[in-house]
């Protein structure tokens, strides 16, 4: 039988995965809002009061009654009487009657009474304490009702946003300086194999540092959560058992990289039946690199085993701890690709790529900019050139702005044609 | 003389400060590489040895001498001395001699004599210590050789680059515990107006709180930035003077946002023009929002006055903030855009929006994914929903995913047409 037919396709395989996680992680802390900025709600957020809290004018000008203008313009202009100015950042002090206006600011608060601005521009000032109107102005006109941004009450921000820079300016417009976050997702991370030693070693002839605990403690970084790293275990089913129970029972999801013989990847899907149920879910992906990729979830939990060599382990880290990081934190994940929106930019290919049919493959690209240029609109914008590669490589990796996916049902990909890459 | 030949477009208006800076900023520090995700490498780094060190296997199999295995084939094997095996993490005891081949796993260090590897499925053991070898191999065939990954003293990462996890791993395999990286760039920001006050507090009627200083706080700490917060500033030029000259000289940029009122805005360009040579470079920008926006230059820093209200101040910060950060951390600029690449996506409008001819408008916008869907490829995959909104509601951006361009030379986008949205 084709292998092909054998292994799980990398979608399939996710979404198994997924479904067999206690998500999202309950657990939420208290946080400045200040310190906000890419961390999850953890609860719906409803407004304690309207936004704005009283009429605010949007332009320089004098507030008037609307009724008061009409029928005004440059031939014909209305005359209203001056009767103050609005502070800004203060009440007005009088309202507004018939015929009266009142010079206000950008932002300073309408008196009662009024109920639209004119602006400055189309106004003249003829006599003292008199000004000329020269276009009628509506009801609400160059005015932010009350409640206009948000009512109260309202739900400003769902659960399971991520945080960015114009949240964190909503909550502090409503004087929300601290929230309920979702905890960071806390992920156990160990390598292992006889050959590999700590990045700070001097390896000896026939040892590795280690990469992999790096490259997927950074990625998981980036994505909101937390590495816990528990060093590397020697090929021992044993220590490596050991290890594996310790980090399930301190972390939300554990990733244990193999070495890089085949009997270090025999002894991870060990490691992981060992943990609990239902244990192994996957054992083998249709996708490189990454094909010895090992699915697995205990007691609610998800283990991943990913292979020893760096470049399979970052891309496969992309492919299922990402998503699995961001369903904990509560983020809604695209139905079809079982994650959450990634940056993306379309570029053209530079040359043919071949795969082969039933298998994904994603290929490093380099994106250089295209010589028909941004002019030419987004799609000519890019040029992709694949990084080919031993997939041991670390540093082609490093020399990757992003990863093209050739779906299973393709058998490659031809020059010029237009594709998806994934930012790395 | 119409308003869009007097105003200059964004561009321009960016490329004219970008000019003036003393960039990139030359203040490095050492840090752990395990801390370095996302920061800056402040200079060229170099191999201090090849990767891998020693010739690699890159599949469980035998090591052999290529001429050993010539014209070996199922139905006529060449048979091979097995004299041991590579141990994992060691190096090898023995010597590979004319006809010998040594048991050997993925990422073992092949012995001496030996220039290729035999994966394990196209070989037989025949008899103890006898290994029948059924396809021939090329030299170097299932090996990564000493420095394929990288040279010894090659350049691995140059000055300027964002740190991602591949680049962490790769300093990692080359034992690069620590490195310089650029100094945070530190963006002074200060707000104005009478009408503003702390977030924390509780406003009287005709006070809001400040946004601006926390949308654009986080928008520098994104970017690479580290906020340095002076609080909110009166309606007075001499305590604006002031609190700008002390944020100046603390600071590599300084960022002043306006209070609402056009006397603050006012206020904003006399005090960029008392802090040094040559002050206000541009004042009043050809886009929407944004257009009071003033940009200045003093003593090579970069000094920029954001309009008050908060679209305008958070639109403009991506537009002008951004890319005086990436400047100034040496981050590669694009030569179009001025700045580095960002995320972006392709999407289809969903409705016609309209835009003066002269003016650059960005228009935030909702992504909903496609009813055609990702299978009909990158560009049916998301419809862009402009979100219509006067630009003082903060909970526009926040509703927003993205932010649409459209040019200055365009008068529009139609319904139905693919564009660029800027991801937020």
């Amino acid at each position: 039988m084709p292998e092909f037919l054998t292994l799980l396709p990398p979608d399939e395989a996710r979404a198994l995965l997924l479904s067999h996680l206690s998500a999202p992680k309950a657990d939420s802390e208290l946080i400045d809002t200040i310190h906000a900025l890419g961390r999850v709600t953890a609860q719906d957020i409803l407004a304690p009061h309207p936004l704005p809290e009283f009429p605010r004018s949007t332009v320089d000008g004098y507030a008037v009654r609307a009724r008061d203008t009409f029928g005004a313009a440059d031939s014909l202009p209305a005359y209203l009487n001056l009767i103050g100015e609005v502070p800004m950042g203060g009440e007005p002090s009088f309202e507004l009657n018939a015929g009266q206006c009142a010079l206000i600011h950008t932002g300073g608060m309408l008196p009662d009474g009024a109920e639209a601005v004119v602006m400055l521009e189309q106004t003249q000032s003829a006599r003292p304490n008199e000004i000329e109107i020269m276009r009628a102005v509506a009801e609400g006109e160059n005015v932010i009702r009350v409640g206009e941004d948000v009512a109260q009450g309202q739900t400003v921000i769902r659960r399971g946003v991520r945080l960015r820079p114009a949240e964190i300016g909503g909550l502090m417009a409503l004087g929300i300086v601290q929230l309920q976050v979702v905890k960071k997702i806390r992920v156990g991370l160990i390598s292992s194999g006889d050959e590999v030693v700590e990045p700070s070693q001097q390896p000896h002839r026939g040892q590795v540092r280690d990469v992999n605990a790096y490259t997927l403690a950074a990625l998981v970084t980036k994505f909101g959560g937390e590495a816990v790293m528990y060093g590397i275990v020697p090929d021992d089913i044993r220590a490596l058992k050991e290890t594996a129970a310790r980090a399930l029972s301190e972390c939300d999801v554990v990733i244990i990289t193999a070495g890089s013989s085949a009997s270090t990847r025999d002894m991870t899907a060990e490691a992981i039946a060992s943990l609990g149920k239902p244990g192994v879910l996957v054992h083998g992906i249709n996708t490189r690199p990454g094909k010895p990729t090992i699915l697995g979830a205990c007691a609610g939990k998800a283990v991943i085993g990913l292979p020893g060599n760096p470049v399979s382990a970052l891309v496969n880290g992309y492919l299922f701890v990402a998503p699995v990081i961001e369903k904990l934190l509560g983020l809604p994940l695209d139905a079809s690709t079982g994650s959450a929106p990634r940056p993306s930019v379309m570029a053209r290919l530079t040359v043919n790529i071949p795969s082969q049919a039933g298998r994904e493959d994603w290929i490093p690209v380099k994106l250089l900019p295209s010589p028909t240029g941004r002019e030419a609109g987004g799609e000519g914008e890019w040029l992709a050139e694949p990084i080919f590669g031993k997939s041991n490589l670390i540093f082609t990796l490093a020399a990757a702005h992003g990863l093209l996916r050739i779906p299973p049902d393709a058998t490659g990909v031809s020059a010029g044609e237009a594709a998806e890459i994934m930012l790395l």
